[in-house]
């Protein structure tokens, strides 16, 4: 086995790494000329400036976070069998906690891969690479996954805004197999996830317990579903025994795909309006239209720091107009998967906005995404879904 | 229908009453004469220095929170229909939820009744009056209770600290039927549960779903329940098939209330350890003994302000020896109940103690009391329970 390089902290920048951080900014290594010269994403050992080792890291000289941790040991190499090994704990984990084999199968730092993204859509899978070190890994990782799962295909889906810091183009392509379109089955439900074009990686598995939780209050009620994309909410709603399921949302391929599915599944009483969410909610508002179940879960209204304030305006009246379209004893859900809004001042825009709909009421849950999506001990932001459940007067 | 003394704020001082807060501190009330000279817990109009009215509220001179409300609408009085009304929708949500006939069925201002708690157990009822206004409104509670679900006893069990900030004084006793002793039905076991003499009213409904969630990870696991008490989780575990059940605590006659209930439900493999929980940990780790799942639920630690930092330090060294005491991909689960203790700034304290034990892992779930356990929108720091649950490398 050949030794990785080995780079060293800059003097008493040891701190963190020591606390368990998985990660190493640029200004904290001995930046040499030969650990300038390293291909980003390089795995390297790392050392103190007193010589203790810190194990193995995949290293970016290019990017503010420079290193990110794979193993605390020293004597590992990132082979196949490694990867391997972590995308089996991650297995199994999810199948001890009873996880479908629909679901995240990997959850970058928190499942020890960081910037890995994996999710499983049976025997489909679909990968993001956000970081150099992950990007350059990839053959290894699709060997890894091919291994443990056998997979029919593994989509790339490299096309996150992340890879950009990490100096990476953006590109989508199929790793293994020749099929990109795959399905998702969820409480009952079976759902067609086009994975070469939809959002993300297709599917946002990271509300599958709340679609559940929402669907659990909807037998007999009239639900609302805003901001709907291809309609998970609403539909699981519709198949727990809602009166009537009104999909809304900009996007009419996304409605088209919401209803096709419903039809599908032999859903009835599903229908969509099409237009900004929360204009269409101002006018429904105005027709006295109300619901026993509304839900609101946006994309991200906070795409970077600078946009914070903007996007907690935008939350609290939308937890204005969604409060406002909610009968006496129903149920609102709301949400945010604002990396950039903190949990805090997130709930605190929708408790403004709910009271500013003159409403009151009671908080039933607080939470945020499933199992699958695990969060690292170090980095408790990165728990970016936070929604909450509200029962209102 | 009698007019109900009305009381009038101090100018300016209705800002927090028309953002939906449901109490008026003492120094916001216009004290007068005959306001002082009202007897604790009277029903009063509240109207602004402007006034605008602020509907029927529960007032008590003699207490910092000098007055809770009861309803926004002004013509009402705090009658038995009123209560029976409040207490039917409490029921009617708990119905919805699907939670059990054994729950919270009032959990205070989060369902409109200001201090009151009433804790189900099928038909015998266990009361809390927390505030003056509750306790003088007690005969009206219990009739509204046996006009709602006729139960088979309601104990009041008015032994709350809290009761002495309202100058009540503390007692326990049947207001209905001559039954003491019920039953706990959970997760397919039955507990005797002591109303009289057991800790809060017998037993922690708060951590129902949490059981369930740690039994669910219990199959074939060696389990640790630490602060045991009448051992929920231990027995919920064995229930779910654990390989062994190992319960602590400091009490005695807990840990024989727990035995003998395991006994009656023909559960094999628990065993108890007697003495000071965290003692006992250092114990077992010097033993090297590990386990796949460790329960960590101490009572409070922090019983007022002053005890936070002493308090922190406990969930951190309690942090530490359970995760020292989890095997490679076991589990962790570790919940407060202090009030006190603030959520971010426990789980700051749990996530070094972690790190103390030289642990990594990933955080699977944060949350705290089940939907039977609202939390008003505007006491969010009434959300005392707070637990997480990781897995461990």
């Amino acid at each position: 086995m050949t030794p990785l390089p080995l780079l060293r902290l800059m003097p008493g920048r040891d701190r963190r790494v020591k606390f368990g951080h998985p990660w190493i900014f640029s200004n904290e290594i001995r930046m040499t000329p030969e650990a300038r010269a390293l291909p980003p994403g390089t795995p390297v050992g790392i050392e103190g400036d007193d010589g203790v080792g810190h194990g193995v890291w995949q290293f970016n000289p290019h990017s503010l976070i420079a290193a990110r941790i794979l193993d605390r040991r020293r004597d590992t190499a990132p082979d196949t069998a490694w990867f391997r090994d972590r995308l089996a704990a991650a297995l199994a984990l999810r199948e001890r906690l009873g996880v479908p084999r629909f679901c995240r199968l990997a959850h970058a730092e928190a499942d020890g891969l960081p910037g890995l993204v994996v999710d499983r859509f049976d025997d489909v899978l679909a990968v993001q690479a956000n970081t150099a070190g992950m990007d350059a890994a990839l053959p290894l990782i699709v060997e890894a996954l091919r291994d443990l799962l056998a997979p029919r295909a593994v989509l790339l889906r490299n096309d996150s805004a992340v890879r950009r810091l990490e100096g990476l183009a953006e590109e989508t392509r199929l790793a293994m197999g020749e099929e990109a379109v795959a399905r998702v089955e969820e409480g009952g439900l079976r759902f067609e996830v086009d994975l070469l074009s939809g959002q993300k990686t297709g599917w946002f598995f990271d509300q599958r317990e709340n679609r559940a939780r929402v669907a659990s209050l909807a037998r007999g009620a009239w639900v609302l579903d805003a901001f709907c994309h291809t309609g998970g909410f609403g539909l699981l709603a519709a198949k727990a025994g809602a009166a009537s399921v009104t999909l809304l949302d900009r996007s009419q391929p996304a409605l088209d795909l919401a209803l096709t599915s419903a039809e599908a599944n032999g859903l009835e009483g599903v229908s969509a309006l099409r237009g900004d969410a929360m204009d269409v909610m101002e006018r429904l508002i105005g027709e006295g239209r109300r619901f026993g179940v509304v839900v609101a879960d946006p994309p991200a209204f906070a795409k970077s720091r600078k946009d914070i304030p903007a996007a907690l305006r935008a939350y609290g009246r939308l937890a204005r107009l969604s409060a406002s379209l909610v009968e006496p004893g129903g149920f609102l859900f709301i949400a945010s998967c604002s990396h950039h809004a903190e949990p805090g001042a997130f709930f605190e825009a929708v408790g403004t906005g709910v009271f500013r709909a003159r409403r009151t009421g009671r908080i039933l849950w607080t939470g945020g995404a499933g199992p699958d999506h695990p969060v690292h001990p170090m980095l408790p932001e990165s728990a970016y879904l936070k929604a909450q459940l509200f029962q209102l007067d």
